[in-house]
């Protein structure tokens, strides 16, 4: 991992439909095209092999879940070993029956299963009924070390909480990874659906900022039900200028990273050097109260 | 402090000079200016009485610091009673030799001095010399409860810092204040300082949009030997949109508003709500290394 050396990554964003093989050959095909290009490192979105069941409150949907490792990965892993090409699979993970998580699972450009990060923030919000199907994470934040590049993968919601972008950069991540399911609801029309659009997109930017690294986020694309998913994929570098910004249509979206832009971003505005660590106990707080 | 009354606040943007009578004097002009103009919460930036005499590395400059309160605090409150706003005045604090802070007073509308906020993030860069003159802030994170609203305080380097602006929000503040002295070296030009202003703009638009409230943000103007300071004060919502940005030059910025905008953004997206607090003890750590 010669941090001189530039590093191609690749974002698929792609809509869904309710056949879930169509969703998976789909898939690979965009990870061919996208080998062919020179990708090395390539990006899924959230829940990728599914479409976004989560607007519906329906126990038919547990059957779509498996184990992580399982049955789609193992398939995948075939296909990374061949193209020699990270690949960040979103799934919904079956841990038991009655126990579900959004995860996503990682894999080496050798074909080797790395592990997976499990989603902590969990949303609830009309359209989103992820509480439902959903337990928040237990595996804590973490990075995985591929051949190419140390990869922080979050998922979605978190994308709103410095708190978990700040967790996985400590832990060494020079890309963190935001696969994503976020989409207009029909009464979110105009200026109230690009300034959504725009805060997600300043969010996430923000967490390259503050912590020096890159960020790529992948969203899926089309409408389903009453969801407009708004694909939008991006990647910024740690100033949080963004390097590649994909349409609203389904897109393979490739750029390079240079990683040697984490050091002297980092050495230009050191700002884990001035973190006051001894003033922050209070995060672990739920809020703040008065007289507290 | 009835939620449904929008509240009007002015930034005051300006050069400074080494005379600072002139720009003590300057200044109040320009709080009449914008008291006149219905301003009822009035901000000044970082410093507001002196150049920034941080680009050097003299003691001299030590003779400038004041008690907090002491005389600026007592001028500007006869200010603050006679017009009826709120006034947040950054500082130069002399606690006693050789112990000073970079601060930040609140005045409310009956000209009653309401305490301070000590810089918790000091920077030591090329031209930003503050680590010679500025203890850490050692008051921690707390708000005012002015007249027409509840305002926390942080100043300029703190903004790169996530944690302050949540730890801020979390006391309950609706409106995060950063009085600043940002600018650009000579090196810096073009794609460079755009890429920079983009990014102190980024960062602090993001503390509004993880947090739900309001961002306000004074920097000064002007050429001061190396350093260009780039004004551009701005005001975002709790969505992060910007309601009102200010030229380079020398300007009051004045704009309204709406409080209840923080509930109903925070009730529409509630991050609030998910944010685990089980998983961010690491957060008061320097950095996650390796095995640990």
């Amino acid at each position: 991992m010669n941090p001189e050396r530039p590093v191609t990554i690749s974002l698929i964003q792609t809509h869904c439909t309710s056949d879930i093989e169509d969703n998976l050959s789909r898939t690979e095909q965009f990870i061919r095209q996208a080998a062919e290009n020179g990708a090395q490192i390539i990006l899924l979105q959230e829940l990728f092999a599914w479409p976004y069941f989560c607007q519906e409150v329906h126990e038919r949907f547990f059957d779509w879940a498996e184990p992580v490792p399982g049955p789609i990965i193992h398939r995948f892993e075939s296909l990374a070993r061949e193209l020699e090409v990270v690949i960040v699979l979103p799934l919904f993970e079956k841990r038991t029956d009655g126990l579900y998580h959004n995860t996503a699972a990682v894999i080496d450009a050798d074909g080797k299963y790395l592990g997976k990060y499990r989603k902590m923030h969990i949303p609830e919000d009309p359209g989103f009924h992820e509480k439902f199907y959903f337990t928040p994470g237990d595996l804590g934040y973490s990075v995985f070390k591929t051949r190419y590049a140390t990869l922080g993968v979050l998922i979605c919601w978190d994308q709103w909480y410095p708190e978990a972008a700040r967790l996985t950069a400590m832990a060494g991540a020079d890309l963190l990874i935001y696969p994503t399911a976020i989409a207009s609801l029909p009464q979110e029309e105009g200026s109230v659906a690009t300034s959504y659009i725009d805060a997600w997109q300043t969010i996430q930017r923000s967490h390259a900022i503050a912590n020096g690294c890159f960020v790529a986020s992948i969203n899926r694309t089309g409408q389903e039900n009453n969801l407009s998913f708004w694909g939008r994929s991006f990647v910024c570098n740690p100033m949080g200028t963004i390097l590649a910004e994909a349409s609203g249509d389904d897109e393979v979206l490739t750029t390079q990273i240079h990683r040697s832009e984490i050091s002297t971003t980092r050495n230009s505005w050191p700002f884990f050097r001035d973190r006051r660590i001894d003033s922050y106990n209070a995060i672990v707080s739920r809020w703040i109260d008065d007289g507290e």
